[in-house]
């Protein structure tokens, strides 16, 4: 425990590096090229307010709901956390307008405190994942305590798009995380039960930045190693851990060598009693294994090690690594440029998501669709054919010169 | 080989469900309700002949290049295979003309022939997919040999978009297959060296009807299960193969559970020499895994099966278990609408492929690309309401009430 709580300050021992962090600063102070009030939404105004603004926290007269909820959230008003996560995940229009006011105001925040902060980022956003039955409620639980024993705060976010229709494991069921649940240090966030991985990433996305405003210092996105959902995590957090359960063969085939290839650290869990001495055996693969991947880092090299979430055995030492690696980070200024990169990522994969939306209710397109979609199916045309024409009519509707209206 | 020649005539056998085959050929004799010539891509009218002029085979004064090339190949010119393909993939505008032409002339075709079949298309497309050093080659090589001298027109077409920039292994590299190669009833050719696995997958999908254009029954694509190819093969062929070695543990890794509940047949290499024991094993452990999954067919349980490339063991009741699926999938009218189904899945993914250019390159997007980002990396907006922000711009200019020009 008391590695964990020297580590607990690891942003102030960064503060001498002046120079650097100036220039660190220095990049979140730049004007924006883009007047705020010239980004139009449906025709709606996009509130968008400056860092400035949200020092306030005296109420107003006719206070504007996202307002008010941003005031309780930043003051730390346990309720106001899972109302502002319903509002960023709420379908309905007017919300969507709320939601993306609050946002703008908790982003604000974030930025002002990042500032100064020094230019690091008030929050560390570790992801894990592994196989269904490596243990990671168990973990989660147990580092979570200890974490929030030695006063950081801790949110929980899950991510398993899998459960609404698979029937299949619940993530951040507060059932399995007994201990957690009752600290009010803190917040665990079952995953949505419903909607596609587009929409439960994005959603969780939205949630990290609820947190983080709500003064969690470290977010654990948890997520089960079956589907596309851990590599949707990968591209939300800082830092990737891999957990394994102590066992070879047919259990480890649930693990994609992919996910293994973009992992910062592996722990192998239930180091303790009989399962010890196996434990120390996939400890050794992995080491192995990693040896002969090619080297995605210059600053950090993956490591191996052993955990038991039971005996509290190397949580503290996970915890060092992790550390470590956010020192590292930080050190080397790579931190902010892997949130922007993966920022950029999603906001592609969202434009992605929906772009096809867009597409079957263009008015060229969507009434020709069953036709032409009988026209493949009777081998008439090819797949290739059918989707080149569609894209034609659509692309010619896009053009600067389409004067056909 | 004796079960080899008397299956050769799988098609002919099935010409008795006179009632059934009519239902289905008269699926292909409704006139489409588009007018053809009203398909007008990029401002170029799309020349979709009927089937009536396609047996045409005497040449003509000034015969464009596109119709000389499918008299050419559906006279089984050898060289004009590779022609054909060579056009299908090509990125030039004059020649992607020429590729729906041609294209265009091959599908009348292969309907007329599907039709005069009583409904049953001309070729069997199986896929090949399983982890390197299952022994795919090998396996196709036998395998397809015994097709060839069967009386059988075999040809291997080959999946690996990573080859192109993992360096990994080149699937149908020819001089893994040397008898094949020399055969003269089969063609083999090689993955494309260069692009995404979107337009690998599209050009495999044209050189598949280019192949049954040219008069081949047996159609192999072969894939290697790394990546996301594989599931892309599931999506071309009638029947999906997987090969596994006779190895566990690690070496299994490689395998995908989901390809696994794809599968139609699963062939454990290398039954032969020490092999024997671990192959029969490997064999036990997947039809007990076979047996655990989810039934995805009525008609059809996927088997497992043991192969020699060697020793030539098992080929035989291999393709009689292929055949079976086949006369199985003829039998209920499942065959067709397979295809039809997949036809359809690859037009939308072309279209999801190709959409994000428009996207990109529409001049109230493109321009604000730079700008929004730049928002999205200094954590101005979230990635989430970025994505809302352009997507609300496109929208607004696809929209009919649009007359802002």
């Amino acid at each position: 425990m008391a590695a964990l709580q020297t580590r607990f300050f690891w942003t102030s021992s960064l503060v001498k590096h002046s120079s650097r962090t100036t220039q660190r600063t220095s990049l979140h102070c730049r004007n924006s090229l883009v007047p705020h009030s010239s980004w139009i939404l449906h025709n709606r105004p996009l509130c968008l307010s400056s860092g400035h603004k949200t020092q306030e926290t005296q109420p107003q007269e006719a206070e504007r709901p996202a307002k008010k909820l941003f005031r309780e959230l930043v003051s730390e008003h346990r309720a106001a956390i899972a109302q502002c996560i319903t509002l960023v995940e709420s379908t309905h229009r007017a919300k969507q307008a709320q939601a993306r006011e609050l946002l703008a105001e908790i982003l604000a925040y974030l930025r002002k405190k990042t500032t100064e902060n020094h230019g690091i980022p008030p929050s560390f956003r570790i992801g894990l994942t592994g196989p269904p039955g490596a243990g990671k409620s168990t973990f989660i639980e147990a580092f979570g305590k200890q974490l929030t024993e030695a006063g950081h705060k801790v949110a929980v976010l899950a991510v398993d798009p899998s459960s609404s229709y698979s029937g299949g494991s619940l993530l951040g069921d507060k059932t399995r995380m007994p201990e957690l649940t009752r600290d009010m240090r803190a917040y665990i966030r079952a995953s949505p039960t419903s909607g596609s991985l587009g929409g439960v990433a994005r959603n969780t996305n939205d949630a990290i930045v609820v947190c983080e405003g709500a003064g969690f210092d470290i977010i654990l996105v948890e997520t089960v190693g079956v589907g596309q959902s851990e590599y949707a995590v990968a591209d939300m957090v800082d830092m990737l851990l891999l957990l394994v359960p102590p066992a070879g063969g047919d259990e480890l085939q649930g693990i994609k060598r992919g996910i293994v290839e973009k992992v910062d650290l592996i722990l192998v869990t239930k180091a303790d009693g009989e399962l010890k001495i196996p434990s120390r055996r996939v400890k050794t693969e992995y080491t192995s294994a990693l040896k002969l991947m090619r080297k995605r880092s210059a600053v950090w090299s993956p490591k191996v090690m052993q955990v038991s979430a039971v005996t509290k055995t190397g949580l503290t030492e996970a915890w060092d690594a992790m550390s470590e690696y956010r020192n590292i980070m930080v050190k080397y200024d790579l931190l902010l440029p892997k949130r922007s990169k993966q920022h950029r990522i999603w906001m592609w994969n969202h434009i992605r998501d929906n772009i096809m939306d867009i597409f079957r209710c263009h008015p060229d397109i969507g009434p020709e669709l069953p036709r032409m979609e009988a026209e493949v199916d009777q081998g008439r045309i090819t797949s290739g054919m059918a989707a080149d024409i569609l894209l034609g009519r659509f692309r010619a509707r896009m053009s600067w010169h389409d004067n056909d209206l």
